[in-house]
């Protein structure tokens, strides 16, 4: 078959759809002949050189993709040869074939084509965890989202307003912003104009936002602590704003907050199961019913994987890149 | 009534022992003659002008006392003149008479005597809260405690030990651990010679601790989350290192791990009443059934609490320091 490899580490050059052999469903796995995957900004840090794939998966990037069951491998039930799918991975995702772990596969949603179910395994199952398991972002709540025109963001405003929660989203530009407010985010703040920390203040009668996703890490560290409500939990899912921040532990204590920070990669197989399972039951039928949409900000052929890389590292899109396979 | 004053902020002396009116129990309280106090650190920041008591609530300090209902408010239920009770308070324990919202009183366990049952609000409802509520540790995982001969660390230990986890603690004298492991404590470190991260890895495999009870704040920040687990969950009651510290967001996400930090006293009534009713069910019936015990270190008069609070100020004590009313 033919990947995306990373002969060097370096710039969306480093990206070589190459011919490679293929794999091999293991015991619980899947293989699956991709159709489409998507970018996600963790394959960046990988093209760089910054995050290694954890051990045992897939050297290839990519974390998601859609596509066609081609063979069981021993002890999976509940799936067939031919059956449409969505998956999320560990690796793997920039190539024609990937094996999956059965745990992680979801069925294509109703309504949508194959292609476009690869934008939702990511982002769904990071929304889902973070906002709803870890946060637990209720109704008449409100969630700040930074980065509300991302893949990420654009599916946590539409999920927050599924539940009822009242959406607060910084983006940089009025463009992105019309996109969110398009999308359902009631309170849209250009994070070049304005601050976040007065804005989400204003307009929530002084109370601040009940759960943050935040991207940025250190860089919003405190803002994020001062926009925070009384019980506020803020959940870190991203460090593009830097890795060490000032933590002041009397803002926290005072509003009685937390801070939780993960990433879906690293998981072990079982919790990655229990989210997929989760959002299966809980996310799929909105998705089913209409209510939730991926948003796909373009297609790129998955061989020139480069030039998808350089629109998402100009943050050039609103939603999701797909890497359509040749 | 009597009760201890604070005419100016300053050093024990500062605590006068006066005749002041006395309180009366408002809608939905009960006024309770009150028969011990005990001291916290809280009080030792009101006594020094740097926490002042939440609006509404009673100047004079004292966050938890024992005593007999002498008067009910209207609207009261469950509860009757005479009966002997404790009471986790707002403020307003270092006193003859207090009123307490009905949802913060608990009876006194079985086998304990009045005055003894003064020890228990503050650190059953802190360590419940935080360590069980919040940071719901699980049978067969570690909890480590800083302060481990406090009130709140010999409550910690007993609980966490009734669950059926494994206890880590740090103290800062042979003594005082040998206390804490008579308690149950499984790993004991002191502080003032070994390295409490070290110790931790080398007694779990080098998994670190599940949750840990934190007191210390800034000062230990960067080396209670070196000492966490995957998954871990870092719970701070208190900043006795001091309040701003550097978090590393790249550690907390690469476990997995989430820090909160509460405080009981300014939490609203409703809360306070659903902690209150979790530890009347969940730890009461460990106390009437002689598992947990409150640890006292002394008992000492109420209008000497000046010779209290230099007990708890050096540190000198194991578990609580009671006030009883002379």
């Amino acid at each position: 078959m033919h990947a995306i490899t990373i002969p060097e580490p370096g710039g969306p050059e480093a990206l070589v759809w190459d011919e490679v052999p293929d794999p091999v469903a293991g015991e619980g796995e899947v293989l699956v002949e991709v159709v489409a995957g998507a970018v996600n900004r963790a394959d960046i840090l990988q093209r760089q050189g910054f995050y290694d794939p954890p051990p045992g998966s897939s050297r290839y990037p990519g974390l998601e993709c859609s596509g066609r069951i081609a063979a069981l491998g021993p002890g999976v039930s509940g799936w067939a040869v031919g059956d449409e799918v969505c998956a999320l991975l560990a690796g793997g995702g920039y190539a024609e074939k990937v094996a999956v772990p059965a745990g992680q596969l979801l069925p294509v949603p109703k309504g949508l084509d194959l292609k476009q179910a690869a934008a939702l395994p990511e982002v769904v199952c990071t929304v889902w965890s973070n906002v709803f398991m870890i946060a637990q972002l209720r109704p008449g709540e409100t969630l700040l989202v930074h980065g509300g025109s991302s893949g990420i963001g654009t599916m946590a405003i539409q999920l927050a307003k599924a539940v009822g929660a009242k959406v607060a989203v910084t983006a940089g530009t009025a463009q992105k912003l019309e996109r969110c407010a398009a999308l359902g985010a009631d309170i849209l703040i250009n994070y070049k104009e304005q601050d976040f920390v007065e804005e989400v203040r204003k307009a929530t009668d002084g109370a601040g936002a009940d759960v943050i996703l935040d991207n940025m890490g250190a860089k919003y560290l405190d803002r994020n602590l001062q926009a925070l409500a009384t019980s506020g939990r803020l959940a870190i899912i991203g460090m593009q704003g830097g890795i060490k921040g000032e933590l002041n532990i009397a803002t926290l204590l005072n509003k009685r907050a937390a801070i939780s920070a993960t990433s879906l990669r690293a998981r072990p197989l079982g919790e990655k199961a229990a989210i997929v399972a989760a959002v299966r039951e809980h996310v799929w039928p909105l998705i089913d019913g209409g209510h939730v949409r991926p948003v796909v900000d373009r297609e790129v052929p998955m061989s020139d994987a480069a030039a998808a890389h350089r629109v998402v590292e100009e943050s050039g899109h609103v939603g999701k890149v797909l890497l359509v396979v040749p």
